[in-house]
């Protein structure tokens, strides 16, 4: 099984994480980064390095350009204007600058916030932490059977209450995707706004924000094949301009004086300090990549090994799969008398790389009645030799614990 | 003027942004980063990569232990404990960290802040911010002549009411340096905390927190010649212990269920999500490179190029110097009947960088009289060839504006 039928396995040259024979299945968690997007940061971090709004020399205002382009790729790559993207540290710091900026200006006691029992922590904490500030209430719609968010079931327990829908636009535990259009019909018939999770969904689906119809969007970029200490927050340009300053600082205001400190629109208001400019060029090279590829392409190639690694599973005795059939890129499984972590730590010995753990996502686990599962995720550099070795590994440890 | 006399001058090699003959005198701003800085960050975006805390395969682990490594140099760095470092984006995010959680839990109305009239504006508007929900008042001790925060009128300003003082180690516009011993003894006598802005101090005078007897202290990396993208608060381990969270995600919790969620210690509890891994790798990479220099040759390297350049502006006619005679790396000046944006410009045709503006300090500038300063900072690759070059581009502007 070496042959390397899919189209993209040749990308795997492009990766130097990927030297040797190393089956990387942990993408869910962090992508591997193309070369490309090491030197975009190499070149940001040394030939071309200057601050970026401030200078009056050249080098600082070709840095400006470029770190403004990357902030428009960015925006081209969701189907959302410039003006609209607000450079975060990642996925989480963009869900807390909501909470704490249109949260608190917008929830009080008695309103409601519906989420899902597969969050990740990072969609859950937030609102609890601006529950203990408001009196906000959280409600949980449940799953189906297959491990998708039950919209049915959230269309019945939406109220006028609710002022908020959260949920993530693909589970990084069990790769389902949600129909975030029909989510965000929901959420606007009670008039709620509704936030999208799209850590798993941005390096998995074409996105187009506008076509979705969400309020927020919210994504890491280490997840998209990009830099670590970056991701951005999307929010519809009328919301974010009435949503009022998070952190101060430099770059995020208009004048300051100690009496009074007027603000900066956005994005910049919500920009505070100097950016993290080098991350966001290379997550710029990052959109170039995944793009130059095409979403499609991508999604048609981990769907085909989702369904090849399942079936592989599936044929073995003992393997229990979690999630839905048609799970974007992520298998999580559990394999009987074997706690995930034996398991994931003799793969390593094979040199398999996956996940066993909680996944950041407790209530998901308590709800699946399991501490852990194992997670094999796939990016474009997987093939079937990642499959085939996946199946090897879990073999060898059957064996051993038999 | 091309003899080499400073022993660092062949430091210059070591950075790929200098290369050509750019004279660099902008690193308040920013600082250029030497090549192992940059290595650092490749390797660890590719051969190394990996994310931390989570992975069970092997390279999970080196990279955690890599990552771990940072945090303890950082620590070593600046004379703290290494449970004591919290990964921030930089200084900024840092101090609104400690405003929106020390300062949210234990000030109240009527409280009191003593920041000085030379802050950056990131130490200005987070306790703004803060005033605004807790109203907290702000106070601002003022300049010496020659541009030292008064710690005599300080001593006569602090009260019972006072719980923090926040202050500049150096100023980012002045290069005035603080007495922070003085100043947190100060602080201390009257029962309030202190917190110290390190952002021009770390990468120009030896730091040791224990010493300075301070509570908090801030400094960004990436004015370290270390990544962007990151930064550290440091607080006494007490202080840091005694904190609730504040952002919510994945890293900083225990436990999760949607009624109750526990957070972990410190410095977990205050890195919600998946940290800046890479940049974190970087800075360890940065903070090794300034210490096999040496901060106290650093500090006599800048020393003696402000000197020169204070005396050879100062036999010019027609600039004013701002800030005292020893300022740290830094000189602020005024060209009479130019604005320092076409100083700056012009400085640029002649492949020399400064900086020209408010500086984020627009209380200062206030105080100074100005709209705005030209600024020339100096950096470990800096030489008298830089000075040399900023005076012949002074006079050629005086020429053209005569």
């Amino acid at each position: 099984m070496t042959t390397l039928a899919s189209p993209l396995a040749a990308l795997r040259a492009d990766f130097p994480g990927l030297a040797g024979t190393w089956h990387y299945l942990d993408t869910a968690a962090t992508a591997q980064k193309p070369q490309a997007v090491i030197d975009a940061a190499s070149n940001a971090m040394g030939r071309d390095y200057a601050t970026v709004h401030r200078g009056v020399y050249a080098r600082s205002a070709n840095m400006t350009v470029a770190f403004e382009a990357a902030r428009r790729k960015v925006a081209r790559f969701i189907g959302a204007a410039e003006g609209e993207i607000v450079f975060t540290r990642g996925a989480t710091e963009a869900i807390n600058l909501v909470a704490q900026t249109w949260g608190l200006a917008n929830l009080k006691a008695g309103d409601r916030i519906l989420l899902s029992t597969l969050e990740h922590h990072s969609n859950i904490v937030p609102w609890q932490l601006l529950r203990a500030r408001t009196g906000v209430e959280i409600d949980v719609c449940p799953l189906t059977p297959d491990g998708r968010i039950d919209l049915d079931i959230a269309a019945r327990m939406l109220t006028r209450e609710h002022k908020l829908v959260a949920l993530a636009h693909v589970s990084n535990v069990l790769g389902s995707t949600l129909d975030v259009k029909r989510a965000a019909d929901l959420a606007h018939g009670v008039g709620a706004k509704i936030l999208i999770d799209g850590c798993q969904a941005v390096p998995r689906l074409a996105v187009d924000v506008a076509a979705l119809d969400c309020d927020f969007y919210v994504f890491s970029a280490h997840k998209l094949y990009g830099p670590t200490g970056i991701g951005a927050l999307w929010a519809r340009a009328e919301i974010l301009d009435a949503m009022p300053p998070w952190q101060g600082g430099g770059a995020m205001i208009d004048r300051v004086t100690f009496a009074e400190t007027t603000f900066a629109p956005p994005p910049a208001r919500f920009e505070a300090g100097t950016p993290a400019i080098v991350e966001a060029i290379a997550l710029g090279a990052a959109v170039d990549y995944v793009s130059a590829i095409g979403l499609d392409t991508i999604h048609a190639h981990e769907t085909a090994l989702v369904a090849q690694c399942r079936d592989a599973l599936r044929a073995m005795n003992s393997v229990t799969l979690f999630g839905p059939e048609d799970s974007a890129g992520i298998v999580s499984f559990a394999l009987e008398g074997v706690h995930p972590h034996d398991l994931g730590t003799i793969l390593d010995e094979e040199g398999v790389a996956i996940r066993a753990g909680h996944h950041c996502a407790q209530p998901l686990m308590d709800h699946l009645g399991v501490p852990a599962t194992a997670r094999a995720s796939f990016g474009i550099y997987n093939d079937e030799d990642d499959v085939a070795a996946l199946v090897r590994g879990i073999e060898r440890t059957k064996r051993i614990f038999s």
